[in-house]
């Protein structure tokens, strides 16, 4: 079954040996889910070495994005704007959020694999382990603390929302406001779910 | 085609009037939108006085939840908890959401609908038209003041990704967090959402 392109003893071209690698890549994501899935394993089933594949894409993020043919990588797009000063990075996780989605291309395709998520379970147990490990887990990390996780997880929850909102569902007045506007309301927003607010509730009164 | 069921000259009784009163509404609501259906033309097609359905279901919105075969309603479920200061709305929203979801059997049926409205077009219509006028639209009213519907649509937002996360995606550290919890790490970021950052973006500079 491994390499049948190879079938006439051509040994792989460079393009050829991306696509079987993808293939393989696509199908053991969607069986096994994103965590259980290595690059070792994924290299030996294609019959490549594991540097190809680093080669070719960097990392495990890297692999999930091209093999879901996903023309923005939400990991990568998020690991892109975690460095710099903690104060700005709401900011700069909503910016990159609405540039990407903004993009007729870019945001097509990652709706198509939002709505996907939702319906097909396989697709949404791969959607499920990279949000919690390659969002949600880096978000901690960036944040550091106890509860930087579920820190991590609120803020995480206001910008899915406002991607299926905006994007998905196209509610008004959401779907038409200035790219600007929108960062100026989600900003606050974001910055107290990454304050977060210990375990204590505001208020434990009883519903009225 | 009307009144098929009262073919035998039998006049129809209650539980057969709900019935029909719901089948006809039910299709209208998918093939035309929210917006457009009217009671009246729900009750002229069922044969039915117009009142009979305010009788039975109260109104648009009580219609569309029954229709749409949903044990929790949420234009009805926002709709109790709008009354009250000010102060203590993100909470009581917050609380009235999570006490729904929670719940398994209407917890389920809001999952299906949520599900539906993102791969159903005529159901993403429906959804789309009762979040803006019944959600949006309500907590705008409540709030007042010239972007309130602004204001009110990032909030919703906010609702929406956490439905989506912990109930539909179940994304951790949501899905299992305990109520208190989720209630006293979202009421900060609706607060603030709901204040509004007015137009003026806190941060103009161009990316790094």
């Amino acid at each position: 079954m491994m390499n049948k392109s190879r079938g006439r003893g051509r040994p792989p071209g460079r393009t050829e040996t991306r696509e079987q690698i993808l293939a393989v890549a696509r199908r053991r994501f969607l069986t096994e889910g994103y965590d259980r899935v290595t690059m070792r394993s994924i290299a030996a089933e294609a019959g490549v070495d594991a540097a190809l594949i680093s080669y070719h894409f960097g990392s495990k993020h890297g692999l999930f994005g091209a093999a879901m043919e996903l023309p923005a990588n939400p990991p990568q797009i998020l690991a892109a704007v975690l460095p710099g000063p903690l104060e700005g990075l709401p900011e700069r996780v909503v910016r990159a959020v609405l540039t990407v989605w903004d993009d007729p291309d870019r945001g097509g395709a990652l709706r198509a694999f939002a709505r996907a998520a939702l319906v097909d379970d396989d697709v949404a147990r791969l959607f499920r382990e990279m949000a919690e490990r390659e969002m949600i887990g880096r978000i901690a990390e960036r944040l550091g603390g106890a509860d930087a996780s579920r820190r991590a997880a609120v803020a995480a929850s206001q910008i899915a929302g406002l991607i299926f909102l905006r994007y998905v569902l196209c509610v008004e007045p959401l779907a038409s406001m200035p790219t600007d506007e929108l960062v100026a309301r989600e900003v606050p927003a974001l910055r107290a779910a990454l304050a977060g607010a210990g375990t204590r509730p505001r208020d434990r009164r009883p519903r009225p």
